[in-house]
C-alpha cells in the first residue's frame, strides 16, 4: 500500500513539498543554498513550489549550479518529471524586495499547492509526507486579500481541519511550544484558556516523544511578571495555567510550573556546568517564547507545526527584504528545517508502514538517532 | 559644603546604604560574600540595614571573618560608629526561609531606613549617596500590610517624589530600560502611554550618558508579535510607541523602532563577529526586557532605578528561598550592583562638587572609564 516504504534501498526516504515563500524575500536564496548541500538534498525527494526566475537569480548569485528539474505549474510535464529528486514547479514570475500584492498572492498559492500535495491519498506517488515553508510576508498576504490567515500555521490548521494546533521551536539545546502565536498581546485575555494551554503542553509532550525523548520534562511559563507573584501581579497563573498543568500531570505528563518566564529558560538550557532540567518550555505568547529562541540560536532553530496529520517545519526567520537579493542570507535555519522535516517524516512513514504491514517491520528499524 | 569631596586622598569615595532584603532569603549571604571581597569593600563606605544574626550565620557558612561594626538600631552608638567603613545597623532578629509577615515588615523597614539616610542633608556625614537593596519578597511585604508598593522601585519613587522613573538593567554587553515593570500583563493597556514610553527612552538616554556613552544609540521594542506587523497584529506600535520615538528623535536622541522584540536583542548585543548596533534597548514590559537579560547574564546584571535624585542599584535576582541558608548563592550580581552604585555615585559627587566648587575641579577628574 505505501509504495515508497517497500523500496529496499531507501525504505523511508520521504517526499517533501517546499513552498518558496515570498519570491522577493530570502526564501529562494536559502532554499537554493540549503539544497545545494548534498548532505541535505539526499535526505528526501523535493518538490519546490515557487518561481524559476527567483531560483535562478539566487543560484547565480550564490554560484550554485541549478540542481533541479523544472516544469510549469499545471503543465502535463509535472507528471513525467515527478521521478526527479528535486523538482521545481514553476509559477509565473514578477516580484520586488518589498511587500506587494502580486508576491502575496503567489506565495499564498504556493502554500496551498504544497498543502494540496500533502492531502493526496497516501498511495499517490506525488503525495508529500512533509511541508517545509519559506518565509512569507503577512503584509503581502494582507495586500493580496489573503489576510484572513495571520500566518502559515493558521492556514495549515484550517486546511487539515486540525482541532488543535501549536507552534514549536526546536533549537540545538532548547525546545519551546507556544500556547498562542500571532495574536495582539492585549487580546491574550480572550485567547488563553485552560484548554488551549493544556493543548500546548499535550502537543509538545507528544512531539518530544517523536523526537526520541521517552518521558519529556516540561516547564510551563507564567503570563505575568514573576509568574504573578502568588496572585499579586495577575491571576491568570492561578485561574488558567496551574489548572492546565494539573490536568496534564493527572494524565501522567511530567509537567511543572507556572514558572517566572525570565528565569525558567536558564533551567531549560544545558550549560557546560550542568545539564538541562527540562526538555520543553511551554510559553504563553509569541515573544515570551521567541526572544530566548532567537537570542540563543539566531539562524539554527526550526519552527514545527504541531497537531497536523503531516509534518510541517520552516526556518524561524522572516522574509528579510532588507538583505534579499544580495546573497547575504544564512541557510542554516532552512537546512535545519529540512533535516528535521525529513527525520520526523521518515519516522512517520516507518510508523505508518509498521501499522500497515506489521510483518515487514522490526523494532530495530525505528531509528531515532 | 560637600565635606567628603574635599578629602584629598579619596575625593569621591561615596557612602552606600545597603538594605539586607528579606532576612530569610539570600540577601545576607550575597552581602557578606560581596563585601568580603576587598576590591568591592574599598570602593565606598557602607552602612548595612539588616539583622546581625542573619549576617553572622551567612559569614559562618561562607567562612568569612565578620568585617563590620555593629550598632543596635536606634542606639546612640550608631553615631559614634559612623566613622567605620562597614557599619551594620542591627535590627531585631527572627526569620524563616519562606515569605512571612515578620520578615516582610523588617525588610520593608530596612529599605525605609536606607531611604531616610539618603534623604539627609548633603552636609550630614551619615548621608548616603547611593542605595543598594537586597532582594525582598513581595509576598512577605503584602503579608506585612506593605503590599501598596509592588517593589523597591515604586517605594523609592514615592519617597523621593520622583515624577517619572524607570527600571534599567545593566549587563556586561547589554543595557535594557523597562517602560513598565510590576504590572499584570493584561493591565498594560491602561499603563502604557506615549509619555511613559518617552520617559523610559529619555531616562535611559541620560543614564547611558552618565555611564560614559556620549551619544547612545537606542532601540525601542514593539509590544505585539512582529512589532504589530504594520498594524495587522495590534495598534500600540503606531498609536503609542512610534509617537514616543518621534518625540525623542525630535529632541535630538538617536532613537529607533519600534522593532520586533524577538530579534532586536541580537542587534544590541556584541558578538565576536560584529559590534553591537545599539547601546540601549527600551522594552515595553518586565519579561520582554528581563528574559534576554537573565538568559545572557544570569548573575552578572544589575538593576538601576532611573529618575531618583540619588543612585539606587540592586542585584537582579530574587530572594531564592529555595537555596537560602546553604551557602550556594553567587554574589556576582550583588558585587556588580555595588560596583555600579559606587561608580555612579562617585560620578554624581564629582558633578555636584563641580557645580558647588567649580574652582576645585578640572575636566580631567571626570573619569568615565
Amino acid at each position: 500500500m505505501v509504495a515508497r516504504a517497500t523500496d529496499p534501498a531507501r525504505p523511508s526516504r520521504p517526499r517533501i513539498a517546499v513552498s518558496m515563500g515570498d519570491p522577493g524575500g530570502i526564501g529562494p536564496e536559502v532554499i537554493v543554498k540549503a539544497l545545494a548541500d548534498r548532505s541535505v538534498r539526499t535526505l528526501a525527494r523535493f518538490v519546490i513550489h515557487g518561481a524559476a526566475d527567483a531560483m535562478h537569480e539566487a543560484a547565480h548569485a550564490a554560484g550554485v549550479e541549478p540542481f533541479w528539474w523544472e516544469a510549469r505549474r499545471g503543465s502535463p510535464l509535472v507528471e513525467t518529471a515527478r521521478a526527479h529528486d528535486a523538482l521545481l514547479i514553476d509559477d509565473r514570475a514578477g516580484y520586488a524586495h518589498a511587500p506587494n500584492r502580486t508576491a502575496g498572492e503567489l506565495s499564498y498559492r504556493w502554500v496551498e499547492d504544497a498543502i494540496a500535495t500533502a492531502r493526496l491519498p497516501a498511495a499517490d506517488p506525488m503525495r508529500a509526507d512533509a511541508i517545509v515553508t519559506g518565509p512569507i510576508s503577512k503584509e503581502a498576504w494582507s495586500l493580496a486579500g489573503r489576510g484572513r490567515y495571520p500566518g502559515h500555521t493558521e492556514l495549515l490548521a484550517t486546511r487539515f481541519g486540525a482541532k488543535r494546533h501549536a507552534m514549536m521551536f526546536v533549537g540545538p539545546s532548547l525546545r519551546v511550544v507556544l500556547a498562542s502565536a500571532h495574536v495582539p498581546l492585549m487580546d491574550l485575555r480572550n485567547v488563553l484558556t485552560i484548554g488551549r494551554i493544556h493543548d500546548a503542553i499535550d502537543l509538545g509532550h507528544d512531539a518530544c516523544i517523536r523526537l526520541g525523548i521517552a518521558r519529556p520534562r516540561i516547564a510551563v511559563c507564567g503570563l505575568n511578571p514573576h509568574a504573578g507573584e502568588h496572585g499579586l501581579l495577575g491571576d491568570e497563573e492561578e485561574r488558567l495555567i496551574a489548572p492546565a498543568i494539573r490536568i496534564a500531570a493527572e494524565q501522567g505528563m511530567d509537567a511543572h510550573g507556572p514558572f517566572p518566564a525570565d528565569t525558567i529558560f536558564n533551567a531549560a538550557v544545558a550549560t557546560p556546568a550542568r545539564p538541562a532540567k527540562y526538555d520543553l518550555v511551554v510559553a504563553m505568547y509569541h515573544d515570551q517564547g521567541l526572544i530566548p529562541v532567537k537570542l540563543l540560536f539566531r539562524d539554527e532553530s526550526v519552527n514545527v507545526t504541531l497537531g497536523l496529520p503531516i509534518v510541517r517545519t520552516s526556518p524561524d526567520h522572516g522574509t528579510a527584504f532588507d538583505i534579499a537579493g544580495r546573497n547575504h542570507a544564512d541557510p542554516g535555519s532552512m537546512k535545519a528545517a529540512i533535516r528535521l522535516a525529513a527525520r520526523m517524516a521518515a519516522e512517520a512513514i516507518v510508523q505508518r508502514s509498521t501499522i500497515d504491514e506489521p510483518q515487514e517491520s522490526a523494532p530495530g528499524r525505528r531509528d531515532r538517532s
